[in-house]
């Protein structure tokens, strides 16, 4: 967050590898790291945040629609976050979402290695605020199998190049 | 819950405490209990699944886009869908989501007390499993003030009477 305040922008870019909206265009793709998901963080989650027997307990999951534990889709949703924070395009100013669309088409489960890919499909500077504007990224978090467990269509905030 | 269900609803309600696709309407309400957020949640969450400074530092978030610490919107989402599994509409076959829109009208903030307001704005039985079907709900995470922190319009699968 520092790199926004300091006043010469190519030291910055080099020196944090961020990316302003002015380096972003349609189209872009990004691939995160690994995320390595196991049945105590399924569990941890879904007690703390989702507490419903497919997400807290395998025996009971089993004659649930999901018939076996699966995460919670918050869990998948937020494991997404992070891999993009770490891993993902690095935006300057960080992640900002401004909201979006999701959709689980299959569950993540115990033992899943998940990462991201994701896409640049709208670049839009803000006609009100010279220093900001919004993308859309598609994101895709899939597992070692190939399934998608998360889709993703964020709009973010991002700065531009002014505001360094 | 019960306030609001119909005559005949009630009794089923009572019965089994839970609301099949038959018995949920558009227009229907449902109001949640409370979920107080500290600091230390949102530190916790932050910290774990998205590591940005505006979630993770109070001091560091005073220079950001959010002017303090706020809460990650998954954090948000995930203490909606607790408040909705707890007090929200006892759905049958429980809360199950295929996706949905999601966004944040303003941050979370250490001390907000939040509640879920939510509406059944779509209710469609499936053509091909008579079993079960699906309603969109719309829900509104609101703190002690008023202030919106998070729309939603989920797609939920529900089961139907048939599969009692």
């Amino acid at each position: 967050m520092t790199g926004i305040q300091m006043s010469d922008e190519v030291a910055i870019t080099a020196q944090s590898d961020q990316l302003y909206l002015d380096d972003l265009h349609v189209g872009q793709r990004f691939t995160t790291g690994t995320y390595r998901l196991d049945e105590a963080q399924i569990k941890s989650f879904g007690l703390q945040f989702d507490p419903q027997p497919f997400h807290t307990d395998e025996h009971a999951a089993e004659r649930t629609f999901f018939k076996g534990l699966a995460a919670s889709g918050w869990h998948t949703a937020a494991i997404t976050m992070r891999l993009n924070v770490e891993s993902g395009p690095p935006l300057a100013g960080g992640f900002v979402g401004a909201g979006g669309e999701v959709s689980w088409p299959a569950p993540a489960r115990p033992g899943d290695v998940l990462h991201v890919e994701s896409e640049v499909v709208e670049v839009t500077p803000s006609r009100s605020r010279p220093e900001r504007g919004t993308i859309v990224l598609l994101s895709r978090t899939i597992n070692q199998r190939g399934d998608v467990v998360l889709v993703q269509k964020a709009k973010l905030v991002v700065l531009r190049k002014v505001a360094a």
